[in-house]
C-alpha cells in the first residue's frame, strides 16, 4: 500500500507553503476548493489541515479560513522535532552524520540511578555513550540507558547505526511516546573530552524517558548538545488561566 | 456556570495521580468504573483521559487500559508549559514573582528587526524590556515587541503587571498560539547588567512569535533565562520515519 490520500495532500500543501506558493499570512484555498483540487472527502482535507496546524504551518480562523503562519526557519541549526533517532533528525536537516560509540557496557540500576532515571532499582540496563558528529564536528554526546529485558540483544554494532531502527524493525516493539526536559547545564568532564565546545561553559541538555506501546518505560537518555547546533522548536496553544 | 463535568473529572484524576493514589506505571480504573464513579458519560471520561494523555500523565494501551506514566518533576526548576504569562507560570510553580520594567519605548521595524522578528518592515512596535524576579532573584530578561496597531494603548503600568491580562480582558483579543524556539546563547551585555548569572557564560533563550485568533502575529518575544531556573518540558509522540 502506498501513502494514504491524506498524507499526499498533507505533504503537497506543506511543500507549497514551504516554497512560498502559499505565502506567509495569506489564506489557503477554501475547504471546498481543496476538496475539488484533490478529489477527496471533506474529512481527508480536514485531517491534512489539522496536521499542518499541529506543526505550526497554518491556523484555522472561524468564519474566515485557514491562514498560513509558516516562515522558513533558520536552516543552520539542528532542529529537534518529535521523537526521532539522531539519524532521522540529521537526514531531515540535510547534514552528514556519523556516530562513534565511546562506551558500551551494562549496569544494574542502584538507588541513585533509579532516582535519576525512573527505572526501578535492580533493573538491568545497557549503558551507552555515543558521540554524534554533524559534518565531521562532534556536537552531541548521547548517554543512553535501555532496559535489557525490554530491549534485549543490543550490541555495539547496533548502537553504531540506529537503536530505534533495531527496536522497531528487529524487535517489533512500538515506540510510543517520550517525555522530555530541556535544561542548560555546566560542561562535564565527558563533554570536554568528546565535544568541540569552544569557550562555552555550559550546554543544552535534553533528558528523555521513552515509553513503549504498553506504556512501559524502556529508555532513559540524556543528549548533551553543543549550543551552536541546538535548536528546539515547539508550537503551543493558549489555555486561559 | 461552574466548571464543566469533564474539567472536574480531569482535575480529580490529575490530583490523585500527583498524590500517588494512582501509582506510576499502574493501570487506572476502567472506563466503565470511572463512568460509575463520576456518574457521567463515556465521552466525558474519554475527554478527561485524553487531556491527561496530552500532558504526559497517562498513556492509553489498546486492550489493556490506561497506564499512569506521571512522575513528580523536579520542583526546584521553573517549568515552562503552554503559552502563559510570567505571572501565571510563577503561580503554577509556587514562586513569589516580581517584575521590573527597565525599558519601555516605541520603535519602527527596520529591515533588520523585520528579518529577525517576522514583523513587516515599517510596523510600529512597542519595545519593552522587563526583568523577572523569582523569590527576589533576577532570573529572566524578557524582551517584548508588540504590534501597536493590534495591541494599542500599552503602558509601563500594564507592562509592570500582565500584558496578557490586558490583551485578553481589556482589549478582548484572543491569544491563540505561539511558535517557540529554544536555543542556548552567549551572555549579552544586557544579560550581564540585569541578571544574576554567576559564572555562566551562556543562557537559555526562548524566542516566541505569538498569533491572535485571526492568525495574525502580534508579539515577538525573547525570554533570556538564567540556566539554573530554566526547565522546559514536553511530551512527544513517535511518528515513524
Amino acid at each position: 500500500m502506498g501513502r494514504t490520500k491524506y498524507e499526499t495532500i498533507f505533504r503537497n500543501l506543506k511543500m507549497k507553503i514551504e516554497a512560498d506558493e502559499y505565502e506567509y499570512q495569506s489564506i489557503l484555498p477554501s475547504e471546498r476548493e481543496l476538496i475539488q483540487e484533490y478529489d477527496c472527502s471533506r474529512n481527508t482535507v480536514r485531517r491534512a489541515l489539522a496536521q499542518l496546524a499541529e506543526l505550526g504551518y497554518v491556523q484555522a480562523i472561524n468564519g474566515i479560513g485557514v491562514r498560513v503562519i509558516y516562515k522558513e526557519a533558520d536552516k543552520a541549526s539542528f532542529v529537534i522535532g518529535g521523537i526521532e533517532s539522531f539519524e532521522e533528525t540529521a537526514r531531515r536537516n540535510m547534514l552528514n552524520s556519523t556516530t562513534e560509540v565511546v562506551l558500551f557496557t551494562e549496569v544494574i540500576a542502584d538507588a541513585h540511578i533509579a532516582r535519576r532515571t525512573g527505572f526501578a532499582e535492580g533493573t538491568e540496563l545497557y549503558y551507552i555513550q555515543r558521540v554524534r558528529k554533524l559534518d565531521g564536528k562532534p556536537c552531541i554526546l548521547d548517554i543512553n540507558m535501555f532496559d535489557k529485558e525490554k530491549v534485549p540483544g543490543l550490541t555495539e554494532a547496533i548502537a553504531q547505526k540506529s537503536i530505534y531502527d533495531y527496536i522497531e524493525n528487529e524487535l517489533g516493539m512500538e515506540i510510543a511516546m517520550s517525555k522530555r526536559r530541556m535544561t542548560v547545564e555546566r560542561v562535564s568532564p565527558a563533554d570536554e573530552k568528546y565535544l568541540s565546545l569552544g569557550d562555552y561553559n555550559c550546554l543544552a541538555v535534553v533528558t528523555g524517558q521513552t515509553y513503549n506501546g504498553m506504556g512501559l518505560m524502556f529508555e532513559y537518555t540524556q543528549s548533551r548538545h553543543v549550543p551552536e547546533y541546538f535548536c528546539f522548536m515547539d508550537t503551543a496553544t493558549r489555555k486561559k488561566a
